[in-house]
């Protein structure tokens, strides 16, 4: 079942963002800073998805570098897959053009990969799964 | 509860970015063209959300004028809630630049306003809510 993960929201300041969304009466459940990213991050859970809010510890990093050139705004959405690796092989084999040459294992062991803006429309798309447990 | 309700993306050609979604194995359900916005739209179902390709029948609309500006990617990011009218006297009441004086009426009774992306961590944000049966 394919369904919105969350979407990655690059902010100079999650102080300032997170009053938007808890205005709407939803609540920051967990921060985190993901220092390989340089950037750190508020979760904000929203019925099955979640919005992440992502503020960069560097202006010399991923996150950093977007807001430089684009100004806050949405950085990119992810889709929660079934079956990582077979999609990544269907994408492939319909000529989807993907960032990462294999499935990469992320924080907490979640799987994912990047397909390329060219492929989606503009949108910076992340495919992911959960993590397989005893793996 | 509030949740995601769609993405909208602004796309140059909706045949073109259809299969993207159509190599995850999604569909296109319904295909709609928007007279007063100069938009046809593509509805992509996935779970409870759904993703909306934007794209516009003439240079001269508000997506247009967006792809002209910035090229391909995400238009707006729509949540849905339960109480809009309460919600829009919240987020006015915490000082959230809301667009819309008032809640408006769309497409099959829908309402929705929007708000500013000054106030929503740069993201053109639609707030939304079934249409009021009966109504």
């Amino acid at each position: 079942m394919t369904r919105i993960d969350h979407l990655g929201i690059a902010v100079n300041s999650i102080e300032a963002a997170r009053g938007f969304y808890e205005a709407l009466g939803l609540t920051v459940t967990h921060e985190e800073t993901v220092e390989h990213e340089q950037v750190h991050t508020a979760m904000i859970p929203m019925f099955d998805s979640r919005i992440e809010l992502l503020e960069p510890t560097s202006v010399d990093s991923p996150v950093g570098r977007f807001l430089k050139k684009r100004g806050e705004g949405l950085h990119h959405v992810a889709l929660h897959v079934d079956n990582i690796a077979d999609t990544l092989r269907t994408l492939r084999a319909r000529g989807i053009r993907v960032i990462s040459e294999e499935v990469q294992v992320g924080a907490g062991g979640h799987l994912y990969f990047f397909v390329h803006p060219s492929s989606a429309g503009g949108v910076l798309l992340e495919i992911c799964q959960d993590p397989i447990p005893g793996s």
